[in-house]
C-alpha cells in the first residue's frame, strides 16, 4: 500500500497573489491543492494550512506549530512550503525529527504568474518525498539539498551549496 | 564537484505546439531548456535531441539510438522526455544499463499550455535522476514509479502501479 | 441603460482541448465565459453555444442556426466565437443583418495555450460590438478588419486586407 | 494606408514583475510589445516608454511630458499604458487634445500573471484606437469608457460608468 504525503502549507512568494486595492502582493488561499490538480496526482496527498506568512514574519510559535504537526502525524513522507528567506532556519528546527522525510520547498516567483519556478519546485518536493532517506530536504533551483548544506543566497536570488 | 544531468528529448506531447495552417499539433523545437531557465535551475545540466517523434512512431532504431546515446554519456543522470503511450517499452530496453538513473518523463498536457503536467512532472524527474539509486524510473501523475511496475491506463489518461 | 452584448459560439481554435487518449485536439467546452471571468468584464453579456465544430465542418444548417438566432436575438450587439477557415464565408451570410453590429472573432493559437492571441482578439471583439457602426466586423492580428475586406491568408496565418 | 498605432508606456500594475530579492514588485521593462506579439499583431505599431512609475507617483512634469509627446505624434491613434488609480485623472489632461483617438488601458492584475486582464484591455484598446471618434478613452472591465464619463471604484476593484 502506498503512504500518503502531507502538505503543510506556510506561506511565503509561492502562494503570493496580487491585490489592486492594495498595489501589493499578498498571501492568500493556498494554490497547492490547484498545482497537484494541474499536475494530475494520483498519489493520495492532503493539504493543510498551518500558517499563510511571508518566511520573515514566521515566529517561533509557527515553527513550534509546525514541527507538532510533523511529530504527530501518521504520514512518514512531508512536504512543507516555505517562504524563502528564511527556509533554512525552519529546516534547522525540524532536523530533530529523525524518523521521517520532510521536504521543505517554495518558489522565487509566486505560482500564479506565468513564468514561475513554482511547479518545478513542488514536483521536485514530491519525488524526494517518495525516494529520499529519512531527513530534511530543500528543492530549490533544480538542486535536492539535504538541509544542512544550503544557504540563499539574496543577492543572486538562488539557493546554493556550502560544503 | 556536481555531477552534470543530462536530457535527451525524443518528443511526445510534451513538446507538442499548435499550427493552424494545419489546424493540428506538430512536435517541435524542444521547450525543455526553457523550462529548465523558468525553474531557474542551476544544477549543470546539457539538453540533447535524439528524435522528434510522437512516441507511438519511435522504432528500433530510435530506442537503439537512445541506448547508446545514455551508454556512452560521461554522465551518470539521465532524464529523457518521451511520448507517454510506449514510454513503459523504451524503459524496458533501456533496463540493461545497470551503472546509471535513468528517469522517463513526459505529459499528458502539452507544456506549452497554461495549465499543463510538464513542469511538476519534469521537476520529479531531476530530484530523481540526482537521488535515486541505479536503475530506471518513471515520473508522471505524482509518482516516482520503478519503470518495471508501471503501466499506462489510457483510457483513465494516468500511469498506475502494477504489482 | 447599457445594452448587453451576446457571445455565440460555434466551436474553432480557440476553444481547443488536448486529449491525451486520442493523441489530439477537440473542441470542448467553451472557454469563453472563463476569459471574460479572468478579463473582469463587468459589461452585461451572455454567452450560447451554437455548434462545436472546427469551421471546416460547419455547413449551411449551422449557418442558418447562427443567422436565425441573431435575427431573432433582442441584442444589437452580437460576438460570434468562430474557427479561422470559414470565418469569412459566415460573415458574408450574416451581412444581411443591417440592424445589429456583429463582430466575428476566434484565435490562430488555441486559448488553453499560455501564449495565445485568443484573449488579445476577445478584447478587440468586445470594443468593436459596443463602438463600432452597424455591420459585420472580424477582429483578428491587430486589425478591425470590415468583415468583407478581408481574407485569411492560410501560408502566413494572418488575416490580411483586401482593397 | 493603414495608420500605424503609437503605444506609450507608463507603467502601473500592467507592467508589474516580482523580485524576489526585495520580496516586492516592481515596474520593469515594458510587457507591451511582448504581448502584441503573442497577439499575432500584424497592424502597424511602435511601442515608446514615457516614464516607468506606478500611477500614484506620477506628477506633472510625467503628465505634461505625455501630453506633448502625443501632441506632437504624427500618429492618429494613440494607446497609453498607465495605472488605473489615476488613469481618470490623466484622461482628463489629455482631453485638450481634439485631433486623435486616444485609448488609455491598463490592468488590475499584472500582464506576467497566468491569469490577468491585461491582453483583454490592450486588445479593447487597439480596436478603439482603430475605430472609435476623436477624443480620450479608458478600456477597462469590458467597456469602452468615454474618458469623462468614468471612475474607477476601488473597493470594487473596477472602473464603473458616471452619468
Amino acid at each position: 500500500m502506498e503512504e500518503s504525503i502531507l502538505v503543510l502549507t506556510t506561506g511565503g512568494t509561492i502562494d503570493k497573489q496580487y491585490f489592486d486595492a492594495l498595489s501589493a502582493y499578498q498571501i492568500t488561499d493556498t494554490v497547492i491543492a490547484r498545482m497537484l490538480d494541474i499536475a494530475r496526482v494520483t498519489q493520495p496527498f492532503s493539504v493543510e494550512e498551518i500558517t499563510r506568512k511571508d518566511s520573515l514574519d514566521l515566529d517561533e510559535i509557527d515553527r513550534a506549530k509546525l514541527l507538532k504537526r510533523i511529530e504527530t502525524a501518521r504520514e512518514k513522507r512531508i512536504v512543507v512550503t516555505h517562504g524563502t528567506d528564511t527556509m533554512t532556519d525552519t529546516a534547522r528546527i525540524l532536523s530533530v525529527v529523525r524518523s521521517k522525510t520532510i521536504v521543505l520547498v517554495g518558489a522565487l516567483t509566486p505560482a500564479r504568474f506565468a513564468e514561475s519556478d513554482a511547479a518545478f519546485n513542488l514536483g521536485m518536493a514530491f519525488a524526494t518525498a517518495q525516494i529520499a532517506t529519512r531527513g530534511v530536504y530543500i528543492t530549490m533551483n533544480g538542486h535536492v539539498f539535504p538541509a544542512n548544506k544550503v544557504v540563499k543566497n539574496r543577492a543572486q536570488g538562488a539557493f546554493v551549496p556550502i560544503f
